[in-house]
């Protein structure tokens, strides 16, 4: 029988990493956020920042700077495949652990054959997103929104370019919710409650 | 205080009209869909039919045949046009009058000022649609994909042209639920769970 798994997506600021901790928390699973960009450094050896900046982000630098500090002449794979090729591995392995909930790094695409995931995508309006990341985490108040699209934006080439697929298109995901308009509990109560009744799957 | 009206836009086939009334049984307000029709048909002086179809359609036929059939050049105004503007005053009314289910007819947009909505997308993938219109509606089982994915284009073209915004996209709805992963009844659940906790607005 396939583990049971939670997939979020999430658009920055919308809060799905807090919603993902807490629906794990709530079910009783683990939560695969922080741990799993533990892991992918230590299995690449790759430094922490760059794992968790370019493990989810499409470049912001240019092609030629890329294969140059990748050493990609090499090798023939660049950092960022590497760290591709590494992550998806973790992510395959965590989930024959078994039911767990897993925060980014385009699970929902790497398990769609080999789990029974359950797809959400959290998204929220600028204002609501701008105002987390400022009160939050303390970003600047000058441009949240500036930022807020810059994220977006290579979250989306990242997942484009991995799995060719639309990042937040509704057809790749069973749920998405607005956790401005819903609150960040209700889409945690929502989530609970789909996937304690999810059926299982062979 | 405004009405707290749920609006269900959805992928034909998808089950979102049972879904809708459905929901609206439970919370026991009232669910416009076919009456939707036979107000607007009554009060533009169109067929039902005619409004059945254009008025959340795309047309299939030509610009020409559509004027030269409209009348429009007489009163600038073509059957489609004044149908929109029928049933945008339709809904405007019947969510001035109180709670309520509207079904399609891009009441999500229309109503986007006026009423406190919960905008819900309803979803399905190709097989599940397809497998409900032929064994339900009892449409033919020879290319209900082509059939759906007809309707889906025009329906997304229809909502395009009216509120120049993209239909099904995420951003636009409270929720999005795949019906055929989470099952119609689950949908019914989340739905008024989500509904009955939206706070009041001014």
């Amino acid at each position: 029988m396939l583990n049971k798994i939670i997939t979020i997506s999430r658009q920055f600021g919308s809060g799905g990493r807090t919603i993902g901790k807490e629906v794990a928390e709530r079910l009783g699973i683990p939560c695969y956020d922080h741990d799993l960009i533990d892991k992918a450094a230590e299995e690449s050896g790759l430094s922490r920042e760059y794992v968790a900046e370019r493990g989810e982000y499409a470049q912001r630098d240019s092609w030629l700077t890329s294969v140059m500090a990748s050493g990609g002449w090499y090798t023939g794979l660049s950092n960022q495949d590497l760290l591709w090729t590494v992550q998806k591995k973790i992510i395959l392995d965590i989930a024959e652990k078994g039911p767990c909930v897993i925060v980014g790094r385009c699970a929902d695409y790497i398990l769609k054959d080999t789990a029974n995931c359950l797809r959400v995508f959290i998204h929220a309006d600028m204002d609501f997103r701008a105002d987390r990341i400022v009160n939050l985490y303390g970003e600047s108040a000058d441009s949240p929104q500036k930022r807020l699209k810059e994220k977006d934006k290579r979250r989306a080439a990242y997942y484009k370019f991995y799995t060719d697929a639309e990042w937040g298109d509704v057809n790749n995901c069973h749920m998405a919710l607005d956790s401005g308009a819903l609150g960040i509990e209700k889409c945690v109560d929502v989530i609970c409650e789909v996937y304690r009744d999810m059926p299982d799957k062979d």
